[in-house]
């Protein structure tokens, strides 16, 4: 029989009855802005929207760009910009948030209140959503003031009303009475930078730094620190920093890989949110709820805490509170694992794309790969944001559960026998067992010494065995002992297993598989798909030139303030190969045929010095060479001297 | 309530009652050899065999050979030894039965029948039978008639009264009936081979020939081949193949590998036997055992299978068997799973050990190695045979259970539903979403669709984007559909990534873990400091050396019969690189030289032609050449050429 001083528990002491916990009420509440109203408004509005976009770009069409109505069907150009990605952002989180609640809440469109058909609610609203932010997105890729200002109206419009409900009825009774109220604050933190920022790409600087920046010399120093390995302290110092990104000047995100980042930023913060406020109210509930009947309960199991009632009642809280505690921490630590784990990600990212831009095919895919657009590197680009989404969700989910049990057992098997020094069970059992611990220990010790004192011997810098006849005696008398030893490994090894890849779950930029199998893993084989499509539509040195080729011709017509930076890159070209241009003449068709390409950038794919990367790669990427500064500069003068060279 | 008509069930129609099932009463048995008096017995005339064995080897010291003591503490030559196994793979075998007994029976030694103190006498039972088999080995190592003559004696001496006390008390009460008989077979199967095939490993003509191979010139297939993959038949072929060990004439395993696999079978045979007996009669006894007192107990649950008393046993008895059922065919399974994994594992070391003697590290271990003696690396060869044992066997305790669990819930969601059209729950619950599949089917068709005709096209042979405008809509549309993808992805990223995992629990050869952090899997890391050893210290061509050179000295003191191969392999080093040996007197220093090197092999290690493959290994594995046996013939010319030029 259990002895349990209430003393003991430093819980802090409930009413010794608490009487039934009654529910808080949640009147249902209806928002002076009707959201049924507010939504067909709104999607009348858009349309409105829509359609002056429509009529304002068939005006611009007779002028100087070439875009107009193709313009506004893509607004979102995911391959092209680099830059200014807060509108794209925006408006996926906000999808993401919409689709979230789309899945959770009963109801899942506002027209309708009709919860028996759900499903076919949400198969329409999948399809609903898209389409009503899509004006949105049209409004910043006309670069004109009335998109602009259209754009600002819309977004604050869908800002204020969702502003406004959340104030007048902050609980409902879903799931939890702030869930909603919760769940919607990305969204409102998004709508703020819904602003007009559509600037051309292109313009920017950006692509002019990176080439500038790897045609720059680099103090060689990694390829003299090849030879020996960094000691200790350094290694760890160096994997802390692969875990924490840093941002870089020379080199920004594709849109599509920075949507992908704040969408998984965003699908972590529902998860959480509804892990949370999804169990822990009943958890709650259920300890506010314990009375003395739990002992009688109890009993019909067989299960005697103790002989006071009132004693069990405090015990029962106890380990309810436990398990509270226990939850939570399991969902915090996974939200750690997985923020940890999206911050290396985009370290992954980024030295994955630095890799590829020159050529280094081989250390990112481990095999040689052809980076050229088909149709499954297609499907895989086009699915990629959402798939990372999906991926964290999941890998959240398992984590928490499996976190939460490894917490339990540690809690209820090990810290409260320990603070109560009762029912050591485990303790009791390993303790019964020491000779076999001690037979274990010494074997491995007395293998680990001998090995290094007796078996292994420094001749002239070489080691070599020694002793064999003493070592092969050894091995044959240690066999059953490896046996028992290899059981542990065994069982270690399938933790280890384990825990990384439930650790790992949430990440599609690494495979779960060994290396020979890889691409059955399907996260990481769309994840290589998409990389192939990212990198070989948007390579930053081929974007820079069409930039100053842009420039040359706005130059033409009178434009002059920025031909400091393009003469900058093309002397740094210059410099880099002394190749002289014959004659003004023909530099101009040269970048006339560069023209050509900006605006028609899928021929940019046929072009030689666009498959040049992949054949360097190669070489780079087999020989291993540490200096990979040296082989950027080699990729980078190369393009740059082919494009001048045409 | 359900209605199973009694005829549905093929099930052999039992006893309406069958009166329980009386337990068969084994009666203690004391074979005629007692079991205490045989090992102690046994015990006694092993050490006078070594001490016989003792006296012989000091005579034979002053012989030629250089052996003796030194020779008869390590019989187990694991280096050297690549041609006659037979002895130290039985040796290796019956130990490993014993231990399997030690831990299975509750009197570990037969010494006592103190089952109080039960795990001290396993920690020594760990210790004597080593001990105990130690003579047969040591009979093997003198090369000696009386040696063979005791070995002989001593190992039909033991064969006979396991037999013996087999054939008298066929039946134990130690898990089932017939376990410690069939527990015993592989030691039987054994003891047949313990003959005297103790021959001296190198004068065996293997390693020439293996010489004679690689220095053959061979039409070079592969390197053609490598521009274009081979057509998808032809890879199914091979990878089937990369499945089936065939053996190849001019491959032997080294003794340490064949142990391991001996070892590993065995291992599958006990823990196959323990399965199957410690489970499978407790679910028959149960299946015969039910009565109509079970419809009660049922009811005590709340579960009501059918009104019939009758019929409840009916279904209750077809159960247990389906459960027997699944519980046998996933034990089978999982035998066959590791049978092919064996098999497979044996491909794999083939190829990384050719890998490794020609050089090729890169390839085997994705990363540069230091291929030297070193402390975790001896440690980790010493343990290697015993590790692979027990990962077999925990490999195979996970599968039984895991597979169990998948064929019960395919036996009783699926099979059973669809063959009495009963509680379809799972088909019930998949039909009810038809509209979510269906949406999900079309968009993935779609994306697939548009993705192969509308936004890729082909010009001159390269592929590349078009019409991007539609793409990035379309993408931005199918967002939310492909989060909802993406979480099926997830779930199938994770079953595949469990089932690989766990189907490969058993193999120590590959890494269950990610590329990068492929030493983090502790089994995998020890079979790739196992590999170093096995590489640095028995490399074939050295040892085909050694061999020629023994025989050359053998011919100076009249022994000719070998002459002819030993020339012959001296003279395809020479048609290779026309090199010519100034004379007589220099080249016989060069064979004493090697001569030294033969009775000193730990010399080896710190020669200049041993530390070349490294080098070479470094440059071919780096460039992936697929002309593999081009830098074989190079290897092994180099080695050729520095032995012989020295």
């Amino acid at each position: 029989m259990d002895k349990y001083d209430p003393l003991d528990y430093e819980y802090p002491d409930l009413d010794p009855l608490p009487s039934k916990i009654e529910d808080e009420i949640i009147s249902p509440c209806d928002p002076t802005a009707d959201d049924k109203l507010y939504h067909i408004i709104i999607t009348a509005i858009s349309c409105v929207v829509m359609l002056i976009l429509v009529i304002l770009s068939r005006r611009m069409k007779a002028g100087d760009r070439q875009r107009g109505l193709l313009g506004l069907l893509s607004p979102v150009n995911f391959l092209d910009h680099t830059q200014h990605k807060g509108l794209a952002v925006a408006v996926f989180g906000v999808l993401l948030c919409k689709l979230w609640g789309l899945i959770v809440s009963p109801n899942p469109l506002p027209f309708t209140t009709d919860t028996h058909n759900k499903q076919n609610w949400v198969i329409l609203g999948v399809f609903f959503y898209p389409a009503l932010y899509y004006p949105l997105l049209a409004c910043g890729t006309l670069h004109n003031k009335v998109g602009y200002v259209l754009g600002s109206l819309l977004s604050w419009t869908h800002f204020t009303v969702l502003v406004w409900q959340k104030i007048d009825c902050p609980k409902t009774t879903l799931i939890h009475k702030h869930f909603s109220l919760f769940s919607s604050l990305p969204q409102i933190g998004f709508k703020d930078t819904e602003q007009n920022k559509g600037s051309e790409d292109l313009n920017s600087s950006y692509y002019k730094d990176y080439v500038k920046k790897i045609l720059k010399k680099k103090p060689s120093k990694m390829s003299t620190s090849s030879a020996e390995l960094p000691k200790l302290p350094q290694r760890i110092v160096n994997a802390v920093k692969s875990y924490i990104y840093m941002p870089e000047e020379a080199f920004c995100f594709p849109l599509k890989l920075a949507i992908s980042a704040v969408v998984s930023f965003i699908a972590l913060y529902q998860v959480g949110l509804l892990l949370i406020s999804a169990v822990v109210p009943h958890l709650q509930k259920a300890r506010l709820g314990v009375d003395e009947n739990i002992a009688s309960v109890l009993a019909g199991f067989k299960i005697t805490l103790s002989p006071d009632r009132h004693e069990v009642v405090k015990i029962v809280v106890y380990y309810i509170w436990c398990v509270e505690v226990c939850y939570i921490s399991a969902m915090v630590l996974s939200c750690l694992v997985n923020l940890l784990m999206l911050m290396r990600s985009m370290v992954l990212h980024r030295d994955n794309l630095k890799g590829l831009y020159r050529g280094d095919i081989y250390n990112v895919y481990n095999c040689q790969r052809n980076m050229r657009a088909s149709r499954p590197a297609l499907v895989c680009w086009m699915g990629y944001t959402g798939f990372t989404a999906a991926h964290i969700c999941i890998g959240m989910l398992v984590q928490t559960m499996v976190f939460f049990l490894c917490l339990l057992v540690g809690v209820f098997l090990i810290i409260i026998p320990i603070l109560y020094r009762q029912h050591l069970i485990l303790f009791q059992m390993l303790w019964s067992m020491w000779p076999f611990w001690l037979m274990i220990l010494l074997s491995m010790l007395l293998q680990h010494i001998v090995g290094r004192f007796c078996f292994v011997k420094k001749i002239a810098g070489t080691r070599d065995l020694d002793n064999r006849a003493n070592l092969f005696l050894l091995t044959y008398l240690m066999f059953p002992v490896n046996v028992l030893i290899g059981v542990l490994l065994g069982v270690w090894r399938m933790i280890i297993t384990a825990m990384f890849n439930i650790v790992h779950m949430g990440r599609m930029d690494i495979s779960l598989l060994n290396r020979n199998v890889e691409p059955l893993d399907p996260a990481y084989r769309c994840y290589a798909h998409y990389l192939k499509i990212e990198v070989s539509q948007s390579h930053p040195v081929m974007k820079a030139f069409c930039g100053m080729l842009l420039q040359s011709v706005g130059q033409e017509s009178g434009a002059v303030q920025r031909s400091r930076d393009a003469e900058e890159g093309i002397q740094l070209v210059q410099q880099e190969k002394k190749h002289k241009v014959s004659s003004a003449k023909r530099a101009r068709r040269h970048w006339q045929l560069l023209y050509t390409l900006v605006n028609n950038p899928s021929l940019v794919g046929t072009r030689k010095h666009f498959q040049r990367p992949t054949r360097e790669g190669f070489l780079n990427g087999s020989l291993h060479q540490r200096n990979q500064e040296a082989s950027k500069k080699a990729a980078a003068a190369k393009e740059a001297e082919v494009a001048a060279s045409k």
